[in-house]
């Protein structure tokens, strides 16, 4: 990609962003919805998207779920660690209808135990980020759906762990007994979730404190609203709480990948378990990332 | 309730079930789908339930969601601790077209922290459970979709607590990311399930512990029925060990109220976190436990 206008990528299961970038700085967008919820051939939708965009120049890089199975075309996981130039080389090109599509890797590590763990797109938001914080060794935190936590040390990413904290929340506040059926909110109750938060002191099985959610509003204590606070501050609380206590990430400073609501939940949760994190725009640091590996392609 | 020929119920969330007792013997059973799944109103399903037992004695005693609300009537929760006399003296009486329909009140906890559990139903089980250990000393498990820890002492619930290991187990087979779609096994894979007990062991959260279904998968490194076993092995893991580790459940014998394969899977894991656990079947409980209500009324 060496003109200087360029169309960048994020793919997402829930969200699809589309941006145009000229000389660096962004001249449009479009957000269609993410792999999940998206309707029809993710060929037709990006086709769909560019079309949104005005003109396709011909050149697209788009990382994420782009590189899934039922994406774009299946792109292989590049094993960690990995710099940016690795993932750089292993990008993944395809010609759509004269388009010349290039697909960002994704990640997989494989711990001593025998276990791994896979990440699309969180590879690209982590090397913008890295870049923004001058290359320095960081634990980078990015909550969502399947919120991963990232060691990022000499210049690499060396392991990283999922917690599928975001797709639980969504799960138990729309189809579990614990909150009865409410509208989704967009806010969340400040003193549910500072208790949800503080229960992760106890002893009792993550399990067990959820129900709470369910039996203090049978008996008339709490609300619904209270409800859905508290079950975000338990799973919140349960990531972080648990996550900092791994050495490999409690030896580097945490900087937190995250926006708007979420983000203050976690640096209220980082805060309670005693980490502060320098926070960063995670579209800022997909662009960022989605630069460094066009250069370097 | 002195008549030769009793009606006794436990309507549960998931199985409503009736049995005909003449002598001490069951003569007679039903059994209809729970107050979750059920078709109709709650009158209707009573009646129709009594018509397929062939025959209404005009006096009824049941235990569970029938006392909750939407049920037949809401019956206030019975707060711990409480005695079999304690809850036979606090049954309900409602006239139901008139039929006498007895209804056997749920119990509550309240923690010196504010928070509370409720049960409805396992109350009952406990109590005939109790019977069949000769009123000793015991820690009661009685797994499901709200499992319960329940500790008797000195003829008396004194205190409990729920873990909803059974519905977020449901929920993760059926609706999350984890281990896609796959038709409801009625066997569990062994291999799966013990890893997930083994995982145990580690400081990971839950939720990340949980991802490697998925990333497992994934990577092709495991089937789909592996995740389901091992997803199952993590979640009732989590429940077992750390319920274990709490002072007034660790200083009772434990008593598992169970059958078939969740029998197996608690025994497997009791054993894993080293306890060993007598074995009682909960349809026996909930019918001596009806028996023994019944008789205090």
């Amino acid at each position: 990609m060496t003109s200087a206008t360029k169309i960048f990528g994020d793919w997402g299961s829930t969200r699809f962003r589309l941006w145009q970038i000229h000389d660096g700085k962004v001249t449009g967008s479009v957000e269609l919805p993410g792999l999940l919820a998206q309707q029809g051939e993710p060929r037709a939708v990006l086709h769909t998207a560019l079309a949104k965009l005005g003109g396709n120049t011909g050149r697209v890089l788009v990382c994420g779920m782009a590189g899934a199975r039922g994406g774009l075309a299946q792109v292989p996981y590049l094993p960690c660690p990995a710099t940016p130039e690795d993932i750089a080389q292993a990008v993944a090109r395809i010609d759509i209808d004269g388009c010349e599509v290039a697909i960002v890797p994704g990640l997989s590590f494989s711990a001593p135990d025998g276990y791994c763990d896979v990440m699309r797109g969180e590879e690209t938001q982590v090397i913008g980020a890295a870049d923004l914080c001058g290359g320095e060794d960081a634990t980078f935190i990015l909550p969502g759906t399947h919120a991963k936590w990232v060691a990022w040390r000499n210049g690499r990413m060396v392991q990283f762990a999922t917690a599928m904290t975001g797709e639980m929340n969504a799960l138990l506040a729309s189809s579990s007994l614990l909150d009865g059926p409410l509208a989704p909110s967009s806010t969340i109750d400040e003193d549910g979730f500072a208790e949800g938060l503080a229960r992760n002191d106890e002893d009792l099985p993550l399990t067990a404190l959820l129900f709470a959610a369910r039996s203090m509003r049978m008996t008339g204590q709490r609300s619904d609203e209270w409800a859905r606070g508290y079950i975000s501050g338990l799973l919140i609380g349960h990531e972080v709480a648990r996550m900092l206590r791994l050495r490999w990430i409690a030896q580097n400073p945490p900087v937190l990948v995250a926006a708007g609501q979420l983000a203050r939940c976690y640096e209220q949760a980082l805060a309670r378990f005693g980490a502060k994190a320098r926070l960063l725009d995670p579209e800022r640091c997909a662009i960022v990332g989605l630069e460094r590996i066009d250069a370097l392609t």
